[in-house]
Formats: C-alpha cells, sequence, structure tokens
C-alpha cells in the first residue's frame, strides 16, 4: 500500500447536511413526480392525489332526515309537550332510498326513516322516542320542534363545487370513504417508483444458509425493503452482490432499465473497498459523497445518466436506518408527489452528551411517559448491534451546531411507530421477571431494558422510569436494597421500594464440571476462562466484592488480580448471557442465577441468596398497568409460581412496599 | 302496519358493551387463531409469529472491530498518547469478510475494517483517527487503549438461544431485520383470516355512476374495506346488495364457502328491514345484537354454523367505522394471533357533556396540541356527516357509567394515525386564507374548522386553539375585533390580536339578477328563498342586526320577521356553501364574500367592508408555523397577492400585531 492510497483512504467530497444535501436534490429538480395516471378508486389506497378533487355533488344529496321518526309541519306540533300531546294523522311511511310521493299538509305525518328524503310540506322531524303511535293511523306527539330539526341539509355536509382535497394529499381510509361517498371512482394519482434494494458486501450471507467465519447475515436487505414497504412503497429486494465493482456496475445497469431507483447498502466506507462510489461515478454524477451525520456518514447519492436516483446507505444497520428515515423516505415521497414532512416528537434528554459541533448525532432511544413528560432514555448499544432495531422506540436526533446536550433539555426524537410501552422497566436482569410478567399479561405492553442495577437506580432517582429491579448488597449492613433507599434523600421521594422475591446466584461451569472448579477463586487460574457481568450491574457488584475480599486476604492489589483473569474483559449483560457463554464454550465460569444455569443444563456451585427487589415510580403507581403489576405480586398463586422455580423463594411480603 | 310489527320495530336483545361483546366472544372460543404456516422471511412482513424465537446464533457472530483501525495487544501500546507514541510494525490487513490468517504478537499490529473478524493475539483497536501511517509497514500509535477497547465480542448483542422474539410479536421491519441478522429465513406465523366486506342497502350507488333522487353512493364499503386494509388486514369488497333478505342470505353463504370473516354495513337498524339480524340467524347463532354505545348500537354479531363470525356494522360512516376501530380490529387481530390493545391517548376534554349512563358515546375530535398540553375539541357534525372523517384526529370515547364530562377533564381518544397538525385553526370562514396558507407552504401542517368567529374566540379564550380568524362588528364602536379583546381580560391575557385584511360582504344572487333582488330587505319577500349562515358567525351575527334594525324601523318583532322569511332556518357554513347555494338554485339569495359570490359567478349588492384578523394563543408564537404564518401575512408580497384579489385589501399594518 503506498502512501496515495492511504491518504486516498480519508477523502470524502465535501460532506453535507441532511438538509443541504435533500435541497441539492431538489435544486437540481430531480424531487419531483415521475408522472401520472388514472386509477380506480378501489386502486387508489395509499396513492398520492394528482389533481384537486372538487365535490361534483352535494353532500347529503337531498333533504334527508337524521333520525327514525315523524315528518311534520312545525304549525302540527306547536306547543306540544308532555302535558299537551297533539294528534297527528300518519299517511304512510318514506323509506330510505325511496323518493316520496307524499306532501305533508297540517295535522298530518309521515313515518320516516333515518337517511330517507324529507318530503314536501314537512319542515322537521320528530324522534321516534317523543311520540307514540296508537293506531296504525294515529300518533301522538310529546314535543314541538324548531324549523329543520333533525334535517340534514343537501350540501350542508360538503357543497357541489366544495374543494374536497387538494393535490398531493396521501389517500388513505378516510379520503377513499369520502371519495366514494361522492360518487367518485376514479383518480388522478401521481405514478409510484419503482425502487430496489440492493446489498453489497463479500462478507454477508443470505439468511438460511450455514455461516461461515468473519461473515454475517444481509440485514440491511431485508430490513430496508421491508421499511420501505411499511412506509407504503413499491420495493422489491434484489439480493446480495460481492465486493466487485464490475458485478455491482453490470447488476445495477441492468436494474435501471425496470426500476426508478436503486438503493444499495453496504460498500459505501471510506476503505479502499468503496465500491459504491465508484460505480456510481461510472453510472452517472455523484451529487452527495458523505453526510454530516453520525452514524451514517458514507451515504453516496448520484443520478443515473437516464435521471433516476441511486442511493447508497451505509453498511451497518442503525446507520442505515437512519439515514433511510431522516432522508432517503424524503426523496422517495416526493418523487411520488407527496411533500412530506418528518414526524418529531419532543422528549426530555435524560443523559448528557458531548459532541463536536459540525455532525448531527444520531442516537438509538427508549421512551418513557411518566406524569405528562416524555423522557428519552439512550440505550446504550454498539454501533453495530441489531438488538437496538427491537428495544429503540426512535432515534434522538442531535444537530450538528449543538456541542453540548444537558439532562433535562428538551430534544427531537424521530419515532419509529406511533405505539408507546405503557411502562418502563429498567434494571436488573432476571429471567423469571419476563415469566412473570408473561404471567401478569403484561408483557407486550413494557419496555425492559436489562442495564444493572446501579443505572437503573439512577435514572429512577430522577423519576425517568417506572419501574427498577434492583438487588444491591450494603456491605455495612449485609442487607439488600433497603439501605440504598432509605440514606438516599432524592430517590426515596421519587420511588417506593416494593419487595420482590429471593433468587440464588451461583458459580456456573459445563456439565459434569471438565475443568474440576471447586470454589470462587478458581477464576484466577491461568487455564480457565471467565466471563464478566457489564459495569453496573448487582452482580458484577458482588463479583468484584468477592474479588477485593480475595485481594485483600492475598495481599495482593485488585487490578493486579483481575489483570490476570482471563475473561474479566469479557462482559454480557445478563444472567442467560453468561450461562450461554459457558454452554457454548466461550467461558468456563461465570456468575448467575441458579436459574439461568438450571435453563442451560450447567453444574454449578451455591454462592448466596439475595433480594431482587422493585423500585417503583411514585407517579407511576396510579398506571393500570404498575397497578396490575403490584397485584400480580401479592396473588397468593404467583407466590407459588416463584416457590416453584428452582433458585428462587417467595417471601411472605412479596409485592408490599418495604420503604421508604 | 300493525300493532305487533311496530313493538318489533324497538326490540333489541340485551344490548352488550364493547368489553362484554368481546368477552362473549371470547368465552365462546372464537377469539383464537384460525390456523398456522410456515413463510420465507421475504412474505413474513406483517405476519403474527405462531413460535417463539430463539437465536440460533450469537450475534455478532465472532468479536469484531467496531471501528476501522488498528488491532494490537494492550502491551503494545502502553502508556501511549500525543507526547509518547509508540512506533508499530504493521503487518497486512484483516479485510471484512476475511478470516484473519496472522497472530499479533507484541510491537505488531495488523491495520482492521470495521466489522472484521479480531486476529489472535489482539486485545483492542486503535482507532485510525489516533494513529499516522508513516510508511506501508509502520505506522505511530498516539493512544493506549482499555481491555477489549473497540472490540464487539461474539454474542454480546445476542447470545445463541436467546429468547429473541416472542410468539404473538407483529413482524414489522424491525423484526425483519432481527430475524435476517440471525439467519433465519423461515417463521412459523398464523395464518391471516380472509376477510369479505359487504355493503346492504337499496338507497346505496356504486360511485361513478348517475346519483338517483333519495340514493347515495355507498360509502362504507369502500371505507371500511380500505381501513382494514390500512390495519394490514386480507380484506376484499365485494359490492352492494339490496335489502333483500333471500339476496343477501344467498350471497353470503357462497361467501362463506371462500372467507373466513364476513362483515357487512347497514341494513341494520331498528327498522322492519333489518335484513342483517335475519340473515345472520338464518346462517347460524347471533351473539350480539345492540351495542351499548352511541352511535354504532345496530351492531350484529353472529357465528355461522361453519364457525365463521358475521359482523354486522351500521350504516352511517362514522357510526361503522368507530365500531370497527373499537370492536371489529380487536376481533380480527385475535383471529390472526395477535394480542391487540387499542391505542388510547388522553387529552383534555374542551367542552361539557351531558348524557345518559349506560351508553358509552363516541364523539369525532380534533386534537390541538399546545404549551405541552393535548386538547380535544368537539367537531360538531350531523352524525350522517362524511366531511367529518376527513376533520377529525379520533373518536373521544364517554364510557357508559359517566353521566357528565366536565371541561378540562382528562378523557380518552382512539386516534384514527399518528399524525398530529402543527397548529389548529377555528373560527370564521373566510375563501383567500386558504389560499394564503398554501401560499405560505403550511397548509397541509394545520386542522382548519370554520365554526364561525365566536365559538372561535371561546376555543381560544381558553386557550384550546392556535389561531382563531374573526370579524366582529362592536355595534356601539363601529370598530372590528379590538373592542372584542380589549374588554374580555381573559382573552387578552391568552391570545394577540394580529391584524389581517379587509373583504368586502354582498348580497348574491343569480347572474342576471332573475328575481329582480333590489336591497336587503327583499329577503322577506315571500317569492324569494333565502341562504342562511350558521349561528355564531360573524356573518350570522352581521345579518341578525341588520334584520333587528329592519324590524325597528317597521316596527315588528324580530322573531315575526324571522318566521317570515323562507330560509331563514336554512343554515350554510362557509362563504362558498351560500354562493353554491344560490348557483345551484337552492336558494335566491343570501350574504357571502364578494370574492365568493365571484367564484361561483353571482351577481351582487355590496354590502360592507369589514375587517378579518387574527387572534393568536400567546403559547404558539413560538411554534415555527405560527412564525411562518405571521412572517407571511407581513410579507410585503402578499399584501400584493391580496390586494390583487378582488373584495379584498391589504393594510399596511398587515401581520403586525394589534393588541392587546
Amino acid at each position: 500500500m503506498d502512501k496515495d492510497s492511504i491518504v486516498k483512504r480519508k477523502v470524502f467530497h465535501t460532506l453535507l447536511s441532511i438538509e443541504e444535501a435533500e435541497l441539492k436534490l431538489e435544486q437540481l429538480g430531480l424531487l419531483k413526480p415521475i408522472g401520472e395516471e388514472e386509477v380506480e378508486l378501489e386502486n387508489a389506497y395509499g396513492r398520492v392525489l394528482a389533481e384537486d378533487i372538487f365535490s361534483p355533488i352535494d353532500y347529503p344529496p337531498f333533504d334527508r332526515s337524521e333520525v327514525d321518526g315523524y315528518a311534520v309541519s312545525i304549525k302540527s306540533v306547536e306547543g306540544a309537550d308532555e302535558l299537551h300531546p297533539k294528534k297527528l294523522k300518519v299517511v304512510g311511511k318514506v323509506s330510505i332510498g325511496e323518493v316520496p310521493s307524499i306532501s305533508i299538509a297540517e295535522d298530518f305525518t309521515t313515518s320516516i326513516d333515518t337517511g330517507a328524503i324529507i318530503p314536501k310540506g314537512a319542515d322537521g322531524i320528530i324522534m321516534e322516542e317523543y311520540t307514540e303511535r296508537v293506531t296504525p293511523n294515529e300518533v301522538i306527539v310529546y314535543k314541538s320542534i324548531v324549523p329543520g330539526e333533525n334535517i340534514s341539509f343537501a350540501g350542508s355536509d360538503i357543497s357541489l363545487g366544495e374543494l374536497v382535497l387538494k393535490k398531493g394529499t396521501r389517500i388513505t381510509y378516510k379520503e377513499i370513504g369520502v371519495l366514494a361517498a361522492l360518487g367518485i371512482s376514479r383518480v388522478r394519482v401521481f405514478k409510484k417508483p419503482k425502487v430496489v434494494v440492493v446489498s453489497i458486501g463479500n462478507e454477508l450471507q443470505k439468511p438460511g444458509t450455514k455461516l461461515a467465519l468473519g461473515k454475517i447475515y444481509d440485514t440491511n436487505g431485508y430490513a430496508i425493503t421491508s421499511f420501505l414497504k411499511q412506509r407504503g412503497f413499491d420495493v422489491r429486494y434484489h439480493g446480495i452482490l460481492p465486493d466487485s465493482e464490475e458485478v455491482v456496475y453490470n447488476e445495477i445497469t441492468k436494474l435501471l432499465t425496470s426500476f426508478d431507483v436503486v438503493i444499495t447498502s453496504g460498500g459505501t466506507s471510506a476503505g479502499e473497498e468503496d465500491i459504491t462510489y465508484r460505480v456510481f461515478e461510472r453510472l452517472g454524477t455523484i451529487l452527495v459523497h458523505g453526510l454530516r451525520v453520525k452514524p451514517g456518514k458514507p451515504t453516496v447519492i448520484a443520478i443515473s445518466r437516464e435521471g433516476k436516483i441511486l442511493f447508497g446507505l451505509p453498511g451497518f444497520p442503525f446507520s442505515a436506518l437512519s439515514v433511510a428515515m431522516l432522508l432517503l423516505v424524503k426523496v422517495l415521497e416526493r418523487l411520488e408527489g407527496f411533500e412530506s414532512r418528518l414526524m418529531i416528537a419532543r422528549a426530555m434528554s435524560t443523559f448528557k452528551v458531548r459532541k463536536d459541533i459540525g455532525r448531527t448525532w444520531f442516537m438509538p432511544v427508549i421512551l418513557s411517559s411518566i406524569g405528562g413528560k416524555l423522557f428519552a432514555i439512550l440505550l446504550q448499544t454498539s454501533s453495530g448491534s441489531v438488538s437496538a432495531l427491537l428495544k429503540a422506540d426512535g432515534i434522538a436526533i442531535i444537530r450538528e451546531d449543538r456541542d453540548y446536550v444537558d439532562e433535562g433539555e428538551e430534544i427531537e426524537i424521530a419515532r419509529f411507530g406511533d405505539e408507546l410501552k405503557e411502562a418502563v422497566i429498567i434494571g436488573s436482569h432476571d429471567t423469571l421477571l419476563t415469566m412473570l410478567l408473561t404471567r401478569f399479561g403484561i408483557i407486550d405492553r413494557v419496555s425492559i431494558g436489562f442495564v444493572g442495577s446501579y443505572r437503573g437506580l439512577q435514572l429512577m432517582r430522577r423519576g425517568y422510569i417506572d419501574v427498577s429491579p434492583i438487588h444491591l448488597l450494603d456491605p455495612a449492613t449485609g442487607e439488600y436494597n433497603i439501605p440504598f433507599i432509605e440514606k438516599d434523600k432524592e430517590l426515596s421521594n421519587k420511588a417506593v421500594l416494593v419487595r420482590g422475591y429471593r433468587r440464588k446466584l451461583v458459580l456456573a461451569f459445563a456439565k459434569g464440571n471438565p475443568k474440576n472448579v471447586k470454589g470462587f477463586e478458581d477464576i484466577l487460574r491461568t487455564d480457565i476462562r471467565f466471563v464478566n457481568r457489564n459495569r453496573g450491574s448487582g452482580t458484577r457488584i458482588y463479583i468484584d466484592k468477592v474479588l477485593e475480599d480475595i485481594a485483600k486476604s492475598s495481599s495482593q492489589s485488585f487490578s493486579k488480580i483481575v489483570r490476570n483473569i482471563s475473561g474479566y474483559w469479557y462482559e454480557v449483560s445478563t444472567h442467560t448471557g453468561v450461562a450461554a457463554a459457558i454452554a457454548q464454550g466461550r467461558a468456563d465460569v461465570g456468575v448467575c442465577t441458579e436459574h439461568a444455569a438450571m435453563l442451560y443444563n450447567l453444574d454449578y456451585i451455591p454462592l448466596t441468596w439475595e433480594y431482587y427487589d422493585f423500585l417503583i415510580n411514585v407517579h407511576s403507581m396510579d398506571k393500570n398497568i404498575i397497578k396490575k403489576f403490584i397485584e400480580g405480586l401479592r396473588n397468593p398463586l404467583t407466590k407459588d409460581v416463584v416457590n416453584g422455580f428452582r433458585g428462587y423463594e417467595a417471601p411472605s411480603e412479596m409485592g408490599l412496599k418495604l420503604c421508604c
């Protein structure tokens, strides 16, 4: 590799902001509809109107009755009430859909259906409830009416010639209903751009195949295609292409004959393998090479010689999805004639961010709604995480002119969907908790984050979450959890501690104990690989406390001991994560619950019993879902369930407020 | 008609609440999935998982680099910083997708791509930014690392064997992405029920045909079908059937051979023509005959002899849609294995409702978001309105145990969609306003309601809306609008008055003046039919004031004069509504803006000039859209536009704050 190619590796053209990129495409005249066509109403769903719709009729089309009752002239029922009823002669009936032949004279009436034409001479309708049909030919009326009562006049809802729907309107079921009501069976709409998605990368394999070492399954091809499908676009997934400029060039050239937009993902990094850029350059003109966003910088946009849009997304799923949500969707919507606007929610930041000016940051967040406020909680994941896709409610957008966002500031959130979970539970991991939430019928209604007891406790102290499960040992008293609340004024103002259950921690190893582990100190053995828990978890605190005791008793420093533990830095964030690592041979020993060890059929040595309790936000106590949760814990049947699992014990005070 | 059939007309079986209806179906075992099948991932979008998904791999599948950089052993870079850089020997490169053959010894390194496998011997990655590649074989490193830095460990995101997705999960793009990432190419999902929609009614015509008198176009068939399509169901529209028991019976019998659910609309009223009930009874067993809701009571649910669900919706669109949203969707989702829950938003009621206990009320509302609060504003429409479909943001649900809801109370709202308009403008109607909002580029971002100046002013006094256009003449001073704010402390605390424009009101009549109208008093002529404006509109106030003057000068009572005006009770709610009524011969004269009269090519006599100004909520002044609106009004080019329309004048202070 010579110096030149090293330098080239970092060259991006001038980076653009999302807005600048859109403006550039706009100014080049690329963001306009690709055509128009006429479609039947049945096929108009989801399309965008290419014409203003003026009502061709009055709606209702005739003066009609709004109720079942009797059509009368006002004079016939003047002064009628419960004490002074009037008797009228009934001359037939006007049914819905029928043209009445009768005319209503004074002291006469006709029964009339909801929706039926008002007969001549009638200027109001008495509701059936205020009448008594004494004979087939006579009705007693107990109420007078004002002119026009219970009549819906022709054109009063929509007038003939009125502008009903504007060009550029997206046709949802509401528009379909109104168009049908006005008798419109065909509408002019903009053509839908045909979109194709291609994944690029030598490392990619198709799901369903056996994964080779170093490879990953193609995620973006599926995720981006179905994301665009969910947004209503006409999109097809074409498959995986290798990191070969020639193959990609030839394939996209073919696709351009039948598609209006080609979207690639991957192949856009600044490495020498920047295939996408080179292929797009050969196919037309590069318009955007790099965005001032993080993640999502290696985005490439070009216009092909045929005038079609080439859109290169980055390879990591979260990066690709962020750019797709915030720019690609806008571009595609403009092509189908829809003036889109991003739906941005506002939420209170629960975190501090220090960042460089000149780059907009996208950060996955969970949204928590408590006491009428919306909180954005940062999802701490690595940039290549796919589980973040499932857990996040949206993307926090920290604009490029900001170098700092403080906790408590209002920030912008692009939401993934419209549905918010009813409660957010963040704290210590436990396998039984998930089962209990399922049993209580609320598992689908909560967001759960397992980040450890300490982080959960911190979020609760600020009132950001509904529930935080914790198991924290106070070394001074040997008591679990309660001391942490009692001595923390801020926390005890914000939350109550509700008793959960006891569970057993164990030192787990493979079935049959092949490494002959005898106790905790064996994790110091050089032939043993340890799997640790994440920092901030109650179990990690327990592990480090035991290691400190070992250090003290052997007169070594904690850091020295730790340095010699193979795998001390190998952290997973759940008990099952620990058990899985051992079961699959990635580690020899680890600390997890007895239950997790049993789930993975491991052998183990018992370590300690601990209390797994629930901090509950005082503002959340009147949420229905929280009431259900507490009721569930108090239910005697739940105690039987808990006691039925080895490694768990239900104390008699389960579900009761402990303090403070 | 004999006494019996009269009585029969009102008989419903015991009415059920929505919840009771669901429970009844549930207890009969009808709300369970209709089957399972396996589908390719490509076809899984929108389906519901029939199995728990456990991860078949670790994700990431191997320890991989999170950045572009250099793989090192910690010892090689211990203590390195800007002042004490370390020089390492470069031994090749690990590309993404490649299995590294090299092992990293102390003082050696290899360059590595984001996503590439960590080579043996390396326990951290130095980001490229902290290095300088001085020669092809040497790199200078300016930073030390901690163990595991920039490494994403195998299984750290998702562990092999971890429960990733639960049975009953709806597969959106997020789930597709995660399934793909885990290499899962086929999933077991629940079968989708095949649903068909049928409209019943002699009064119904297919859109696109010429409407006969007394008929209306079928709305529900299209609206309900596309509503269910929008919710992801496999639904087909079958067309219109007449009110004939035999025809409907035969047709539904046929449909039951190929569909799992048959939905009808119409034909369910309590009239003698209750076709749906009778047909359902012949086809199987009636389970629900009437719901304790308003509107929506005449809902019928039955189970056919084949065990298929028959669901009869009421005929009015809003009624049908309310029941479809709140019950039908739930039933259909349960059939496809999805444990649905209604998304209920909470908003502050801006109205009072007195109602009977024992019936849940559904009321269409506009939602207004101001100062962090969500307000529900009642949409005042007749029960058969279709325009309400377009205007409403959702349905307020007033539960059956309530007999009263006060203003300011929190109420439940079932929302139609997730998108809220950025501002709500309610008040007096004007045709130019719509054009200006279009010109300012904000028409699609506002909800507009034309209910008249007074109602708008009242909503603004409580701070419920963003903008209220008003034109109110103070008879005492002859001044427009300002006096109404100045003397109203509550209002002037809540809103500022921004100058709009002047417009001319005219007395309009057909081209050529066929009725020889000479002045306002001619509306008293018995050969002339008047079209009035709605109560509470500024124009109605103007009309009534002129009529009162006429009454005084002729020594008659106002009510007597009004009684003799043909059409005084014929009210429309817009200026174009007035003009359209005259143009189409429904009325002879009316009061509207000169502009509306010209739009409909009418002749007219000038009446007066008035100020059409804007009350703006003080809390809305920092909304971007409101800033844009005020800037637009202040723009000198806008003044030219306003002056360019006959009947309008832009005052020099347009867009400026008038008071108070």
